[in-house]
C-alpha cells in the first residue's frame, strides 16, 4: 500500500491521492441499457422474461413469487441466520422508527393557515443485487424503512439463481418486512419494469437500492424520462477513510481497511494519521491479515488504489477527510468525540475503537445505503424520510386575503402577471 | 376551451386529455448545453463572460456584484414594492422556520448509540431567471430557507439586463436574505459555473431554481457528472387543476385558471367538476376576463391544451386529480376540507373560495418551487429540509459489540464477506 507524507505533496499530487477510481460509463453500456429499457417499454413481460432467461435462469416461466412460495423459501433458512436477521431487524427498526416525520401547521398571518404534510410514496421499488452474493442486509436496509413508512406498494426485485429461486435469507427478510410483491428479475430489465410497468409489474414512484453498472445506468436513464420514477441517490464503489492516532490498535485499523477492500477491486480505503508508528504497524497488520483472507485477490487490487497518508496533525487529518467526503468514516481515537464537530462530510461515521465499519453494514441500526464517490458532500444517507414525499396546503379566509392582497397584487404587477393580481382583486370586489 | 364528459371518454381519450404538453429536449439543445458546460469547465470566467456578453449584456466586465452595489441597487426600490416583499418575507419565513429538523439519538441495543444529524449544505446556488420578467418572488422562495438553514455559502446568480444590472427588487431580496455573493450571469453558463467552478465562482453542492430549457438541460447534465452538484427537482411547465362544485364562484375559478395560463404558452389548466352550470359559467367568465388581460395571447395558447372536465361525482373529480398529480391543486367547495384525505398527490393545495393560487405564488408562506409535469407523484415540494443533508453516526462499546457480534459475523459469512466478520472477531479476541 502506498504511503504519502501529505505536506510534502504538491496540490496536484494531493488531488491525485484523493482521486476516486474512474467509473466506466461507456457509451456502449449506455446504449445497451437504453435498448433494454425500450424493449421492456414496448414488449412488457415478454422482454423481462427473455432477458432474465438470458442472464439468470434459462427455464424461468413466472416472474412473480407467490406468497406461499415466499413463505416456503423463508422456511428453509437456518435458525442461526434467522436469529442474526432478527437482531439486525430490531436495531434497524429502532433507529428508523425515531425518524418519523411530523406534519406542521402554521398560521403565517391572521386568517392564513399553511400546512406541510408527509405522505408515504404510493409505490416503492426495492432492488436487491444478486449474482454470486446473497444480500439479505440490503433487503433489510430498504425493507425496514418502507415497512415503517407503510408505503402501500412495496415491490422487491432481485435476479434469481439458475433454478429460478431467490435465497431463503432474502425471502425471510421480505416476510419480516411485510413485502408480498416479489419478482424474480434483476439488471436493467428489472429497473425498466419498475419504471415503465409491464402487464404483471405496475410502475413505482421511486426506485431504491444498489447494483452493478447496468443497474446504475438504468436507474439514471429512467429517472430522466418524462414521468419517470425518482431514484434514491447516485451510485459508486464503496469506500472507507480511517482517522486514527497512537491510541488506535493497528490490527483493528487493518481489519477495517480490509473489510472495505474485500467489497470489490474498485473499492478505495484510506488511512489518515499523524502517527508514523501506527501507519507502519497497520501496514504490517494488513499484510499479515491478507494471508488468511479468502477474498485477498480482490482486496489486493483495491489496495493498489488506496493510500496511507501521514499528516502533521489530527486537524490536518480531519481537513483531508472533509475534502474527501467518504462514504464511511472511522475515527479510532480515545477522544474521537472531540473531533466530530470538524467531521460532517461523510455518509456514516464510526466512532471509537469498538465500532467496526462492518457493524454498520449489518446491525448497529444505521442504514448502509450511503452516498459514496464524494456525493457525501451533497446527498443524504438513506433514511425514513426518503420513503415519503412532502406537500403543502394553504387555507385563506376572506379577511386573510384582504390583509395579504396589497403584497400579492404589488408583487404580481412587479412581475408583469396581471391575471395573478386579478385573481385576488376579483375575490375582494365580489360581494357574494 | 375544450369540454369533456369524463365517463364518455375511452381509456385512450382520458389519457390524452390528461397528457402534458410535450417538452422539447432536442438533441441539438443538449449538445449546445454540453458545449457551454465544457467551455466553462475549460476556460472558466472567460467563457462565462463571453456567453453573458453574447446573450445578456454586451459590455459586461465584472461578474460579481459588490456588497456596496447590491445595497445601492436595493435602495432604488420603491417603498411599495419593499413593503410587499417585507410582507411575503415574513410569511415565508414563518412557515419555513417551523420546518427545522431535529437530530436524533437512539440506543438501538445496550452499548450501541446511533445518531442522525442534519448539516446545512456548505454551499448552495440559487438560480433566478431573468429575461423580460423580474422575479423577486423566486429569490424569496430560495433565499429565505437558505437563510434559515444558514448555509455557509449562499450564491445567487441571475442574468443581467442590457446595462449589466440585476433589478432593485432582486437585490432588495438578496439583502434581506443575507446573500452577499451575487453574480451577473444566467443560462447554462451560470449553471456550469456553479457546478464546476471558475476563478471567481467556487462550485456549490446543490443548485436550486427554475429556468428556461437551457437552464433545465444544464442542471440535468451537471447533476450526472462525477462529483457534480445535486439539483432541487426536475423541471416542467406550470400547471393548475381546479376541483369545484356548485358552491364555487365561476368568476374566481376563471381568474385562477387564467392566472396559471398567463405563465406561458406551455402552461396547462384543468377544471374538474360534476356541475354543468359551473363549467358553463366558468367558460363565459374566462372569455370575459380574457378581454382585459394584457397577456391574453399567451393565455389563449395555454388554454388550447387545457380542459374543462365534467365528472359524475366529486369522488371521480378527486380520482382524476390524483391521476394527474398537479403542481397546483385548487379545491373550491364549501366543504373542501372533507375531500383532503383523498387529495394527496399535488405540489401545493389551495383550499376554499378565498385561497387563489397566486396567493401561494407570493405570500401565503408556502414555497412556490413545486414538482410539476406529474412529478408531484414522487418528488417533494421545496422546503427547508432540501437545504440540509443527513448523515449518521454510531458509537459501540466493547460490550455492545460483543452483544451484536454473533449477528454481524453470521450475516457477513452469509454474504461471503470474511473480512467483515474478522473486523468484529479481532476486536473481541484482543485483550488490550
Amino acid at each position: 500500500m502506498r504511503v504519502f507524507q501529505w505536506s510534502q505533496l504538491s496540490d496536484q499530487q494531493q488531488a491525485d491521492v484523493l482521486a476516486r477510481p474512474a467509473q466506466s460509463q461507456s457509451a456502449e453500456l449506455q446504449q445497451q441499457v437504453a435498448a433494454i429499457i425500450d424493449a421492456v417499454a414496448n414488449e412488457g413481460d415478454v422482454a423481462v422474461l427473455r432477458y432474465t432467461r438470458q442472464f439468470d435462469c434459462e427455464t424461468l416461466n413466472e416472474l412473480r413469487y407467490s406468497e406461499a412460495d415466499i413463505a416456503a423459501q423463508a422456511n428453509k433458512l437456518s435458525t442461526d441466520v434467522q436469529q442474526a436477521i432478527d437482531t439486525a431487524y430490531a436495531t434497524i427498526r429502532a433507529f428508523h422508527l425515531q425518524q418519523q416525520p411530523q406534519d406542521i401547521r402554521v398560521e403565517t398571518a391572521p386568517g392564513v393557515v399553511c400546512t406541510q404534510r408527509f405522505d408515504a410514496l404510493n409505490a416503492v421499488g426495492l432492488y436487491i443485487p444478486g449474482g454470486t452474493a446473497v444480500l439479505p442486509s440490503t433487503a433489510l436496509m430498504l425493507g425496514v424503512p418502507a415497512q415503517i413508512a407503510n408505503n402501500p406498494r412495496r415491490v422487491l426485485v432481485s435476479p434469481p439463481d439458475k433454478n429460478g429461486e431467490l435465497s431463503p435469507a432474502l425471502m425471510y427478510v421480505a416476510q419480516k418486512c411485510g413485502i408480498t410483491e416479489v419478482y424474480r428479475c434483476g439488471g436493467a430489465q428489472a429497473i425498466a419494469a419498475l419504471a415503465v410497468g409491464t402487464e404483471s409489474i405496475a410502475p413505482v414512484a421511486k426506485i431504491f437500492g444498489p447494483g452493478n453498472s447496468f443497474v446504475t445506468a438504468a436507474k439514471q436513464q429512467v429517472a430522466q424520462r418524462s414521468g419517470g420514477p425518482a431514484i434514491d441517490m447516485p451510485a459508486g464503489p464503496s469506500e472507507l477513510l480511517v482517522i486514527a492516532d497512537d491510541t488506535a490498535n493497528p490490527a483493528f485499523v487493518a481489519a477495517d481497511l480490509l473489510s472495505q477492500a474485500e467489497h470489490g477491486a474498485d473499492s478505495q480505503v484510506i488511512l489518515v494519521s499523524p502517527s508514523t508508528s501506527l501507519i507502519e504497524a497497520t501496514q504490517s497488520a494488513i499484510e499479515q491479515q491478507l494471508e488468511v483472507l479468502p477474498r485477498s485477490a480482490t482486496a489486493r487490487k483495491a489496495l493498489e488504489q488506496s493510500a496511507l497518508i501521514q499528516t502533521e496533525s489530527l486537524e490536518q487529518a480531519c481537513q483531508i477527510s472533509q475534502r474527501y467526503a467518504p462514504e464511511h468514516l472511522s475515527v479510532q481515537m480515545d477522544d474521537a468525540e472531540q473531533y466530530l464537530p470538524q467531521l460532517t462530510l461523510a455518509g456514516s461515521i464510526f466512532i471509537g475503537h469498538y465500532t467496526p465499519e462492518s457493524g454498520g453494514d449489518y446491525a448497529t441500526g444505521t442504514n448502509h445505503v450511503l452516498p459514496t464517490y464524494g456525493f457525501a458532500r451533497n446527498y443524504s444517507s438513506l433514511g425514513l424520510l426518503d420513503f415519503y414525499r412532502r406537500y403543502t396546503t394553504q387555507t385563506v379566509s376572506k379577511q386573510g386575503l384582504a390583509q395579504l392582497s396589497k403584497a400579492i397584487i404589488t408583487l404580481a404587477e412587479t412581475e408583469g402577471l396581471r391575471a395573478h393580481a386579478r385573481a385576488v382583486s376579483i375575490r375582494l370586489e365580489n360581494q357574494s
